[in-house]
């Protein structure tokens, strides 16, 4: 029986982890777009096939809690994991997608910031992943989720208050704020991953 | 006690019948809110109504998942139905409820294409209910609808874009994005629906 | 076991309690921040500490759920009631914030009636928690705050209606359509709360 477990138990790890890399891509497809000169249409197929990469890998893990007859975690901690890591993926694909269906040209002061935290969160998650097995030094990353979280939430509302500080045009502020709400979106879907750990973490103690 | 137990099962795909056709009355509202010449008030009113009787269907639903002891699916699958099938209900309502107080006047190239999408799904998603007694030719539904919803996804970029062409106006802009957003809303909300379908079925199968 | 269960079952129906006490300070902070010539910065630090101390109670719940081995209610709608009475939370202080960042300066005709909606919501879902222990007149509870859902609803679509009257410039429409929103939402917030209780009672019964 532990033959026929091992396998299945890596097979989860191995999933999150593989989705936890998507989003490594993704962050840095996103900061690309961010970048002058940006390549903005390849940049977004690029971004479509990482967010189809990462819908696979979601896919293949519910399909896998649904055939397994005991999963390493409980099922419904499985469910919230892979689909609290796939809207992170969902959140980054909107940001790239909207750049280029709104034709933004104008980047605010702040934005940078963010995407700089996006690639922080990014590569914390996908860190953690692989200690999810033995439930090790996953406290340090949540708490540094955290911390990151809200140091993105200060300076999103440094960014908002400067978009209606009549700098902007109605139209132009139309669009920002939809970026940088998505923005701010990416980062709070980290946080729920995070939370989602914690959880998990502090049942299996 | 099979005596007992079929008039249960039956209420059950009766309800989500029932709630499918509330889908289909909105749908086709929806539709005749976009024609000219039409009665806003009055279709909003019949809008409404429909609504209040998709409720109704919900919260039997409900209260008959927590009356029975035996039920024909899961709870949480039930639930997540009954309550899926309300989200559409109330995203085609609040598309009607915004032509009404945003007093819409333009409607942009390609809101047609949307409606038309919404209707099928509705059509698709009544015919597809009675089959959840026999789990029989669901596989059908689910991947068409995620088909039309990927339809519909081209087509609101496209919409969007047009948007922020600049040919509108800011406050026009404001409008409409929300109009276009909710009847994008409606159709992931049909998309929402057929993953429930699909995960119940590949449970019971 | 009696002497076991007694303080546990005590201490869940008074971080409740605790819950909607914190949700009746920041309903006060709201009223204040919509009066004229409020110390808006100064209102929105006591929110945020609000805020924070409700997140508090809201995180020893979850504790107490997850190291409790038998809980006086089912733990899923221990954190249904936890997280949504921080919804209500979350959204109040949401609207302090945006009131602040976009130095709202015109407040439409209605607001007023929203704010007095939200302080009503929150008298009563303060005198329904004490009430769960008991099961106890409840009914009345999620009644009447369905009924100033509904009320409030009418009273929204009037001040978006007057949003969109062409009285307002775009980037103010902007502004105040995220705050009349905002306050819409912590009402619906309160109305699921009050739907989260109705279930746990029929439940119970």
């Amino acid at each position: 029986m532990a033959l026929r477990f091992r396998p299945v138990e890596t097979a989860f790890y191995d999933d999150f982890s593989a989705q936890a890399q998507h989003l490594v891509r993704g962050a840095s497809l996103l900061a690309e777009m961010f970048s002058g000169h940006a390549d903005r249409e390849k940049i977004a197929d690029d971004m479509r096939r990482a967010e189809h990469d990462a819908d696979e890998t979601t896919h293949a893990i519910v399909r896998r809690v649904n055939s397994t007859f005991v999963t390493p975690l409980d099922r419904e901690d499985i469910y919230a994991l892979a689909s609290g890591l796939d809207d992170v993926m969902d959140m980054m694909d909107e940001v790239v997608d909207m750049i280029v269906l709104y034709e933004v040209e104008t980047i605010p002061d702040g934005i940078s910031e963010q995407v700089d935290l996006i690639i922080r969160c990014a590569d914390l998650t996908a860190a953690a992943m692989p200690n999810l097995r033995s439930m090790q030094s996953l406290s340090e990353y949540w708490i540094e989720i955290n911390r990151l979280e809200n140091a993105g939430d200060r300076n999103h509302r440094r960014i908002l208050a400067s978009l209606f500080s009549g700098e902007y045009e109605a139209l132009e502020v139309l669009k920002l704020k939809d970026v940088v709400e998505a923005l701010e979106g990416a980062i709070d879907a980290f946080e729920k991953v995070a939370n989602t750990v914690e959880q998990i973490a502090v049942k299996e103690s």
